[in-house]
């Protein structure tokens, strides 16, 4: 089963030897452990079913506050009539 | 100039009566006193340059967080195996 989470790069939740799953932090030194400590600090339960949910949250605010911040973001460059790509050049010379 | 900034819904840096350019929050009665309060307050400056650049780069780092946040979530939906769609679902209701 493991093949569904594996992918070219490694996995969206081991970076940098730490289990990136929310509020865990565990350092893990191999994959092959850190696939180990998933499938048990972090099986299917209650409580990683909760905290799913809390991080399909955390993603639908951030969605609306970049929707948010995005239409800001052309209005201004609208109202002062400049290409944001070309204000952003700007910034990081 | 201004058919440039306004569509059917009014404009986005203007809700609620309160002026949305980054840190104004002047309140303002009217559409008309608005569009002279940003031809005057937020002019093409540097100031108001800068401030846009800074709307550029939060923008920028929104994307950055939702990106990320996204794909954790992918990840622990897949790992667990559920839809996130049902578990979103779930926790509305």
């Amino acid at each position: 089963m493991f093949d569904i989470f594996i992918n070219n790069k490694g996995h969206d939740l081991y970076h940098n030897e730490i289990c990136q799953w929310p509020g865990c932090e565990t350092k893990i030194k191999t994959f092959d452990e850190f696939l180990r400590h998933l499938n048990t600090d972090h099986k299917l339960d209650d409580r990683s079913t909760a905290q799913t949910r809390v991080q399909i949250q955390v993603v639908s605010i951030l969605e609306s506050q970049l929707l948010k911040e995005r239409q800001r973001m052309i209005a201004m460059t609208k109202h002062l009539q400049v290409s944001p790509v070309k204000l952003f050049r700007c910034f990081t010379l």
